[in-house]
Parts: structure tokens; sequence; C-alpha cells
């Protein structure tokens, strides 16, 4: 028998809003045998049809298995419904895969491990519509015993990326990468809304911010790398200069009678720098303003 | 007699700094006839040792053929040498790459056209080591003539858009990209400091964040076609769920001691939104707050 005909190890979903249905759906067309619950019981019904097993309680769904996949709401959601079975937690596996905190995630964490069960806690880089294709990555931290088990099963989901024992760090994984998407996406509408005062229209500008964004993120390990190594003394593009073209920025805006305001704390981050004497480094060495300070 | 084997277009290059000491090796490299000037005349003995003439003057470079490819540090520079030889302009071309606003690119088209050249502008998305590979495209507005008469020239360069008679527009477009491309770097950096708090280093982070933010731009086209058409109410990221991300993402960095600055204007925008009641309408409706009111 080849492993790929090793009956698939088992898992059980609790929630079943937008993710946790295409997660059960993904972990069935897969051939895991699957077991749901979700607080309004009607949203286990196509999954049933396709041949999850509807529990009838929470418990009933914590105990069903060795491997709990939790995706509801929020934390308060997840201390709710974990809540009222936290004695039948000992000795399962519990990934949660809801959004929340480094704090959050923590915390839940070392409640489950006060009650006997491996934690991991996940953070979903993926739309319900891209869980299980190749656009979709999930990031885990907890429980490495967890992960390398349930590995096949999670792979099933997304690419599975293990960063380490501290429960926190997919989430806070998870706010940095919102964050850099966040900050591309402002910067994206306060162009249109620029190219606007000259007429140029959302499609016609967008194929140009596409390459030149690409551009961007090819040139992200130079930053990385000066930051890792703490020099900023050699830079292709130094605080002075990037000072001036924000200010640019700013004041074009300004008299196209466009907002500038999602520029203003970068162009004030540079022209702190250039204050304290550092013009003449690498754009980069705006990070030891923003990192914490020992 | 093939194409390829006609004589090359001659062109003058004035202003031999970092760009314009690439650009004449791009063209010498490409067979171009290729006349140099510079204000500091040590800089074109490099060219010169590789088939440039250099003119003794700005006048005599203008006058040494039909297009003049200007690239200087700014456009006080361009009015000070352009503004010598003026009387020589008509008839001619002018290639203006140098960086400036969409005002300083308007005005000297209006300069230009009184002295009888015609005059397109550009905007150079490149550095200097990227000129003449495939990383490099230009963007030009301004007389579509020069641009189709000059076609195969130019794309020597970089790959060669041309945006319209408006000799503002690619200073526009160039402004706009700066500002999508700052953005990114900003939440990039911001990224890192927040990471930094769970130990994590930027090379660590880097790959995820690479592909995460390859994932924003191919969604760009959607924010892109909600602008163009105005309806923002079939929304797959609605304003209201973004700017609970935002308060998280404000709310951990300062737990983290980090500066939540840059991303506070598009949290107070979205904010607005929703004050404004469009809290279930799509998170690229924030644009309706960035562009110039009528
Ligand atoms: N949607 C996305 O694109 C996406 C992407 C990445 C991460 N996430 C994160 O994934 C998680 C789930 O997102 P989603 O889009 O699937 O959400 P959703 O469609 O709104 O589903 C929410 C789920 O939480 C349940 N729930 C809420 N409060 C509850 C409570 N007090 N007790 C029991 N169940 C409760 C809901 O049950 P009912 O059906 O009974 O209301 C439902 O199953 C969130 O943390 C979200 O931030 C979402
Ligand atoms: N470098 C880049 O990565 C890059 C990328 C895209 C666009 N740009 C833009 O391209 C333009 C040129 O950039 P660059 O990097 O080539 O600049 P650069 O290396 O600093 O060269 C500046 C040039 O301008 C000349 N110049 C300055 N003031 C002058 C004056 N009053 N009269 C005559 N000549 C004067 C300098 O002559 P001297 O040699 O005599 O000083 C030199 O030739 C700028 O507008 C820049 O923003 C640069």
């Amino acid at each position: 028998m080849s492993s790929s005909d090793a009956p698939r190890r088992p898992a059980t979903v609790i929630g079943l809003g937008r993710m946790g249905s295409a997660i059960a759906s993904a972990l069935l067309a897969a051939g895991h045998p699957t077991t749901v619950w979700n607080r309004s019981a009607d949203k286990a019904a196509p999954l049933v049809a396709r041949g999850a097993v509807a529990a009838r309680s929470a418990a009933e769904a914590v105990t069903a298995g060795p491997l709990i996949i939790v995706t509801l709401a929020d934390y308060d959601a997840v201390r709710a419904v974990l809540g009222t079975s936290a004695a039948d937690l000992a000795g399962r596996s519990v990934a949660n895969l809801t959004t929340g905190t480094p704090e959050d995630a923590r915390s839940m964490a070392a409640w489950a491990a006060e009650h006997g069960a491996k934690y991991v806690d996940g953070a979903m880089m993926a739309l319900p519509e891209t869980v299980a294709t190749a656009d979709a990555f999930f990031l885990y931290s907890g429980s490495r015993e967890v992960v390398e088990n349930e590995r096949p099963l999670l792979d099933v989901l997304a690419t599975t990326h293990y960063l380490g024992e501290d429960a926190g760090v997919a989430e806070v994984y998870d706010l940095g990468l919102l964050g850099a998407g966040y900050a591309t996406l402002a910067g994206f509408l306060h162009a249109l809304a620029l190219v606007d005062t000259a007429g140029v229209r959302p499609e016609e500008f967008l194929p140009h911010a596409s390459r030149w964004l690409q551009g961007m993120i090819a040139y992200l390990p130079e930053p990385a790398r000066e930051i890792e190594s703490g020099d900023y003394s050699a830079p292709a593009s130094p605080v002075g200069m990037n000072r001036a073209g924000l200010a640019a920025l700013v004041r074009v805006s300004l008299a196209g009678g466009i907002d500038p305001g999602v520029h203003v704390p970068l162009w004030n981050l540079l022209a702190q720098r250039e204050a304290d004497g550092h013009g003449e480094d690498s754009f980069s060495s705006v990070f030891e303003l923003l990192k914490r300070r020992p």
C-alpha cells in the first residue's frame, strides 16, 4: 500500500463561517474524515451533504478526534466555545486559526497547556476562495509537535510555515503582513487620487503601478540586509534625497487639492533622521526610529 | 539593407550625472552618434573614450543634432542650461528626463513651444544601473511626434510608454508611483519593527512579506475597478472590518513600544468613512475621501 493510500487522519472543524467552511470542504475533498460544529447549526448542512459528520455540541466535536481546528470570529468566541469542553481537551491537539493579537494567542496557549492540550496558533494568509490553492499560506507557532504530526493534513489547506514555539509569533507576522499590505493599498489609493487630478483613470495607471511595485518587492532584500547589519552607511537611496522626494509628493498633492496625509508620517520620520544628522544614511535607517527602544 | 543596418539617428545628451552618463553609454553601445555636454567637463571623458563627441558649450551641444536629451539635477538647472541656447532650439526635439513637478513640466513645455521646439517630458522609472535593461521603463508625455519619431532610440534606454499630450502627466505618474513605493517601504519598515518585538529578524520575515505583497499587487485590479465604476457596494473587504484591523495594528504596535504612526492616517480615513455611514462599503471607497473635490 503506497502512502497515498494510507487512511487520512481525522479532524474536527469548529466554526463554519467563511473560512471554517472552506477548510472543512478542503479536508473532505482530500479524504479526511471530518467532524464539524457551528453555533448556528444550519451551516453544517452543506458539509454533511459532502460527507462530514455534524457534532451535536462543541463538547461532542472536541471528543470526536485527536485534532481540533478552530476558526471563529475572535478569541472571545474561542474562549466561550472551548471553555465548555475544557475537561475534554487533555491529550488532544488544537490548531486555532482565529485572528487575534499575539497576547490573545499566548494566553490561549497557556490556557490550553493548563488543560493538557497541545496548542498551535495559526494565521491564515488567505481568502475563503484561496484556501487549498497555491495562493494560500498559513503561518503557525506554538507546539512544534502538532505541526509535525499533522503536516500532511495542514498542507491540504495551504502552504504550511512553522515559525517557532512562541504561540504569539504567528499573530505578530499576521499583523506585520497586514500592515505592509495596508500601507501598499493606502499608497495606491493616494496615487490614484493624484493621477486623477490629471485626468488619468485607475485602469490606465494600474499596469504601471503593478510594475513599479514589483520592482519595490525585488528591492526589499536591500533594506532587510541593512537593518539586519545595522550598517546604513552605503546607501543606494539616502535619507535626505528621499525626504526631498516626500516633500515634493506632499506639495504636489496639496497643490492638486489632494489629502497628502498618508505620506506625512514617513516624511516626518525622514526629516527627523536628517535633523539628527543622518541625512546621508540609507532610507532604511528610518527603522531606527520605529523599533522598540531597549 | 535590413532596417537594423540603417544608420542610427544621432542624439545629444545634456547632463552627465549618474543617469545622463548611463543614457549616453547606452546610446553609444547601440551605435547612435552621440554628442555630450556637462557643466563639469571631466564627466565627458569616459564617454568620449567610447566614441562620443564632446560639445564645448551647451549651445554647441544643442546645435549638434535634431534630438536633445536633458538629464539634469532639477528644472532650475534645465532652465539655466537651455536658456543660454533658446534661439537655437527652433525645429529641434527636446526630451527632458529631469525629475520635477507637473507644473515644472508644463511650464517648460510652454517655454519650448515659444522657441519653436518640440518638447516631451519624461520620467525615468529606473536606476543608473538598470538603464537599457528590462527593469527600466520611461514614461513620456507632451509631443507625440517626438516619441513617434525617436521611438527606436528611446527604446534603447528603457521600455517606452507614451501617456498623452499634457506634458505634466509623466511627472504626475512619477509622483504617484514614487508615493506608492514609499508607502510600501514605510509599511515594510514598520512591519520589521513589529516582528522585531517578538525577536523575528528581517531576513526571516522577508520571504513572507514578499509573498504577501505579491498577493497585494495581484489584488490591485479590484480596487481600481471599484474606483473606476464608483460602485463600492459588493466589497470583498469592507471598511468596518478593515478599520478594526487597523485598530488592532495600532494597538499592538503601541503595546509593543512601536510607533504606529505610518498606519494612523489610513485608520482615520476608514473611521471617517464608517462615521459617514459607509462601513459596509468596500475598503477602496476611501478613495472618495482622497480625491479632489469638484
Ligand atoms: N474571511 C477572510 O477572508 C479571512 C481571512 C483570513 C483570516 N480570517 C479570520 O478568520 C476568522 C474567521 O473568519 P470568517 O471570515 O470565517 O468569519 P465569519 O464568516 O464571520 O464566521 C465567524 C464564525 O464565528 C462564529 N462565532 C462568532 N461568535 C461566536 C460565539 N460567541 N460563539 C460561537 N461561535 C461564534 C460564527 O458562528 P455563527 O455562524 O453561529 O455566527 C461563525 O462560525 C476570523 O478571525 C477572521 O479574522 C478571515
Ligand atoms: N539617480 C537615480 O537613480 C535617478 C532615477 C530616476 C530619476 N532620477 C532623476 O534624474 C535626474 C538626474 O539624476 P542623477 O542621479 O543623474 O543626478 P546627478 O548624478 O546628481 O547629476 C546631476 C547633473 O545635473 C547637473 N547640474 C546640476 N545643477 C546644474 C546647473 N545649475 N547647471 C548645469 N548642470 C547642472 C550636474 O552637473 P555637474 O556634473 O557639473 O554637477 C550633473 O550633470 C534628477 O532629476 C533625478 O531626480 C535619478
